[in-house]
Formats: structure tokens, sequence, C-alpha cells
């Protein structure tokens, strides 16, 4: 049995439940690295979302031990001439499409090294067109965790395609902003971090969420008033509007990617 | 790589599985212990539903190995006043908010001893004001994996918080019943237990069930007629409502919370 | 600590996740064999779904090393007369019910010897009616995973109970065929190979789908236009119908069981 010389396989996809995709990269992985601890970070990341996938990768990351390897899947472009690519930062490994998946949390942990993966010796023997999970990126992923070096894997790989983040956009008094994902309670994440909003809390703030105005802001769910919805410091880091024990998203009619006005009173 | 010196860690939690955030649990926890076993009991309780987790822990807890680290996280007063602490009893150890979601499988096994978890030493550095499954719980139940223990992780902690079960309540000639939880395969699980149901089966019972009777019961589902709701004896040790490889829930219009009265005939 | 003397166990069951179900099972290994690997292959096998979970196994098996254990439990006879059984192939071994879920494949991957589980010492020691998961075949799986020879765990099993698997049927200048299943991003799988597709490939197909005719090809997502159905070689092995970026099964108005009707030009 091969020895673990590397920190978890962490994987991240929009593969889902239904289906046995997420399984059969377990298999793969454990087909080349009998030893190596595999961690679910999480299946599903909307379907083709890479920006919700590389959000989640990016306020995830820094929990895992020095030298996990991220393997990060949502693919639209699997089977075109996207890249695939390793990139070793600081403190990690992350293996995916070079489609601006891993771009945010990379840059972060600071980029070391790009490897283009080229190499087939180390993906499976049959390549599809539509599975590149499995073919490639959960073997190479595999095929690290023993201890074969980043080089070994294919050739220079220049620069990372970067992701366009959605930034809140300035308006008279205020910022317009982005519902970047609903979570399973229900609550609303923005596009909007503490730093971001600490002044317009300083002055009192004013959020206007389709037909609702929201002006108080709460440490926690416990201290909020039932059944009216607050803005939250989230455990993400960005600013989220909850309602406590109910579900923010549907009291307010609100979805991803719909826009909310910030403004100071 | 520190040694694993406890059974696994088994997390039970309300947060769903369209978030990381149970993938950041084991991250946390893999970064204390990294020859920490994780295992998923269950993400899916109901949003904020205490009674519900007690339940699902106490019905499950026998199936694991003594030594076991549960680390149940329904936690509605997160950042609030309510108590983080451990349990530890006669086979296992429980970790999570004192609010009622460790009582009922811990009185069962037997308390041996409570903790308040009060030393912060081991926390992780920084503690939000929403998310103490990441910075308190899954790091504790990780520090306590690795030898850490009880009396290091806080104060002498007294009495747990109570939960207020749902029994059974008598009225003329029967019971009121209370809807607990509707499975996958729909099946409605109620808050009676055999030696409950045993007199009314052995005098000919009568559930109502909305405009539904049900007067039949069988040993399992494969010698049920199709088609007709029964009464079961399910792998819970409590009764449920079954319809033969059909959804038992959607044909009576029953939903968890309801109530169904049962009378002897 | 019993040391791992065999691959991965799988497990495979249309248990679901809103219960605690499959974390149970796990449990139950686990006090078998602390050491145990556990993988999920998928839990959501539409309910009673036997052809279903078979497809799945059978797909999935080839990248999972050599020694695995699956435990496939689609069970709707639990209780019944159906057999329990564990099935020794060339590479793998597979324990579930004899209900044909196992025999699609066992067939492919050549059986060597099938068990009829008789041998309760390897059950735990009070049998549900209703939950053979976890009182025969986790445990049966777990025992095995330890060193314990199949032949201890019962007798001679005999055959297979076959699976009625859903071939193409054929019409003048065509084939009629079933849809499968629909994956997480909307992909229609079809009961059709490549083999089976090719002369109508060469020839110039039609697919007539509810009101939409189908007559285009890709290789890959990337690669077709936005917002036509299209047909695809998937990773599965099998032909499916996809929609680039979009939900080919809402877009079309199919749902698993459909027919849909396949003509040369």
């Amino acid at each position: 049995m091969n020895k673990l010389r590397s920190g978890p396989i962490v994987l991240l996809t929009d593969f889902g439940d239904i289906d046995p995709f997420t399984g059969i990269l377990k298999g793969v992985i454990l087909s080349i690295n009998p030893g190596a601890v595999i961690v679910d970070l999480c299946h599903k990341v909307p379907p083709q979302d890479i920006s919700c996938g590389a959000f989640m990768l990016d306020t995830a990351m820094d929990y895992f031990p020095k030298d996990t390897i991220f393997c990060a899947v949502v693919d639209p472009g699997v089977g075109s001439s996207r890249r695939a690519v390793l990139v070793e930062t600081c403190d990690y490994f992350m293996v995916g499409p070079d489609n601006g998946i891993l771009w945010q949390a990379a840059r972060r942990n600071i980029i070391k090294n790009v490897v283009h993966l080229t190499q087939s010796l180390y993906f499976l023997s049959s390549i599809s067109q539509t599975f590149h999970g499995r073919d490639i990126f959960a073997p190479v992923a595999a095929h690290l965790s023993t201890g074969i070096q980043p080089s070994a894997l294919g050739d220079p790989g220049g620069e990372l395609t970067r992701l366009v983040t959605d930034e809140p956009a300035h308006v008279d008094n205020g910022l317009i902003l982005t519902v970047r994902h609903i979570d399973t309670f229900g609550n609303i994440g923005l596009n909007l971090t503490w730093d971001q909003f600490k002044p317009f809390l300083d002055k009192g703030f004013c959020l206007q969420v389709n037909d609702k105005v929201i002006t108080g802001y709460y440490q926690n769910y416990a201290s909020a008033p039932e059944g009216r919805p607050f803005v939250l410091n989230a455990s993400t880091g960005y600013m989220e509007i909850a309602v406590k024990n109910s579900h923010a998203a549907a009291m307010t009619g609100i979805s991803r990617h719909d826009k909310v006005l910030l403004t100071a009173k």
C-alpha cells in the first residue's frame, strides 16, 4: 500500500449527488493511492457556475491543513481547448480546469508554480470528452498525493486564467450589490465585505431588497427579532441578509444573481 | 502525524449540502488530527430542529463503536449565552450546544461527566458569532480525538439542558400521536414505541390519518398489499405508517408535526 | 485495531440523505473493522429502482481497485424470502439482496462464486424486518474486509437472480429507446451503446423526443451550439441527449422511463 505523503484530497464539484460521479472520482483516487484521505468540500455548486465554485474554494481553503490537494471541477468547457492545470501555492496544491475556478483562492494564498497538465502517463489510460474529473483531475491529484513532483505532471503553465469577480457597483450615495449565494438556511450571501459595509453601518444604512427595506444589523441570529430581515457579518467574511429561525430568501423573494441597493441614510 | 486515540468523529448537523459548511468542519478536524476518521451521520436535520437532531442521535448512537465522538450541531442560539458542552457517557463522547440536542441520547447511555467548554486554547484562534460548529465544536472534537482529556477542555458543566420530548397524549380510548419525521421513502415516523402500540394491536386498532383510516399492521413492506397505508414496527424502534413501494406521506397528505389519532376498536 | 485486508467498502443505496441510514451503516462497519475505508458511490438511486442501482454499479465498478467490496442495497423485498447474497467476481466482492441489483455488474466481471448469506454469526445480533442494510449487508461487508473467507459466511448460493434489462426495441427503420436516467445536469441517459448508435450516425439519424427532432451529434458539450438538444457519447459508455449549459430534460419535457424514437434518415 502506498503511503500518504500529502494532506487530504479535497473534492469540489458541480456533480450533485443523484449520480455516481463523485463516488467514481474516489474509486479512481483509491486505485492510485489506497491510503489517500478524501474529503468532500461540496458537490452542489450550481451546474457550470464557475464563480460560485471559486468563491467556495476561496472561503473554505484556509480551514484545511498545509499540503492539502484541492481538486475543483466545474468544467463547462470539458473536451474543448481549455487547459488542465495544477497550481502550487504557498500552502496548497490545486488541480482543475484553467477556467478561473482556481484563480481567486490561488492568488490569495500566493501562486508559486503553475503546471499545464500534459503528461498523460498520470491520466487514466482512456480519456473521455466529457468527464475529465474522472479521467484527468482525480488521477493527477492521486498521483500528487503519492509524492509525484508537480514538474513531472506537465509543462510550465504560465499565467492562470483570471476570474471576473462581481464587485459592488458604485452609484450616488451607495452600492449596487449582487446576491452571490442562498445557503441552506435561506440566508442571502452578498458580494460585500465587512470593510465595505462598515462605513454604511456607522452612518446608518438602508438596504433595498425588492419591496422590503432593511435597516437592522445584528451580530448573530439569536439576538435579532423574529420575522424581520437584518444584515449580519457571516462566517465567510462577507455580509449576508438573514431572518431569525426563518428563510430570508423566501421571505424577500430574492434569488441568486439578483441585485440589491445599499445606501447611507 | 498524530495517532488516532479514539473512535470516529461523527458529524450530525442541519447544514445541508449546498454549502461547503460540512467540508470546512472536516478541514478543521484534519488540521488538528490528520489521522481522524470522520463519518457523516446526517446533515439534513431540518433547519433549527433540535428535537429531530436529538432523535436521530438517539436512534443512531448504539450502532457506533465505543469511544466514538459525536459532534452534533443544530444551533439556532449560536452566539447567544447558550453554553457549549462536552458530555462523557458510558460509551461515548458528545460535543455540541447545550440546547437539548445531546440530552436524550446522553441520558440513555448514562451521563458520567459534563464539561462546559471554556478553554479557548482548544478553539480556533478567531471565533465567529455565527459558526461555532467550525470554530468551537469541530476543533474540540478533534483535540479530544488526539487524546486530550475532557477535564482540560473546560469547567465542570453541571446539568445538561433537557429536551421537551413529544410524548403521545392520552384521550378517551386512545392516543394523539405526532408525526416526527418523513423519511426518504415517504414513510411516516410516529412518536409511538412498540410497547405503546402493542395493546392497541392486540385489541384491534384504528389509526385516523387525515381522511384515511388505517387498520392494517404488517411486519415488513414486502408482505403488505400495494396501495394501502399500514402500520409497521420501523427499524428505529418506533412505529411508522408506510405504503408498499409508494410514498405514504404524499398519499395521506401528512406532514411533519401533524397529529394522528390512534384508538382501539 | 483490525488491519484492513481488502479494498474499500463501497456503499450504493436508495437511502437518500435526509435520514441517518447511511451514517448508521458506517457505524456498523467501523464497529467491526475500525480500519475500514468506506466510500459512498451514490445514495440517491430512486426508491426501490433496482434497475437504476444495477446500472450505476455496472458503470462505476471498473473505476475501483481490485478487492473492493460493493455493498448494494436497493431492497424492496426486505424481510421477505428474497435471499441475501455475496458474489465473488474476478476482481471484486459484492454484497446485497439477490433481486437482480448485482447481476449485471457481476456477470460482466465474471462470477466466480455465489454465497447465500446464512451465517448469522456475521450479522448484527438482532435482525429487523425492514433494515437488512444495517443488520446483514453492512456487517457482512465489514467482516469480509477483516479477512473472513466468503465460504464462512454462508452456503453455496447457486445462480444469481437475473435482471431484466431494457434493451432498445426494433421497429421499421429504427429503434425505440428508453430514458434510463436524468443526471444532475439534466442530461438524458439512453439505453443505447455507441456500437448500437454508430450505424445511425453514419447514415444520418433522427431522434424524436416528444415534439422535438434531434439530428445533431457532438463529441463534447463545449463544441455544441447553445439551446439545441444534441446526442453525445456519454462517459458511461451509453449515448445521452444534452443541451450545452442547459437542462435537456426540462427543455424537452422528458422523464425517466419515457420512450424516444431513433430512425435513420
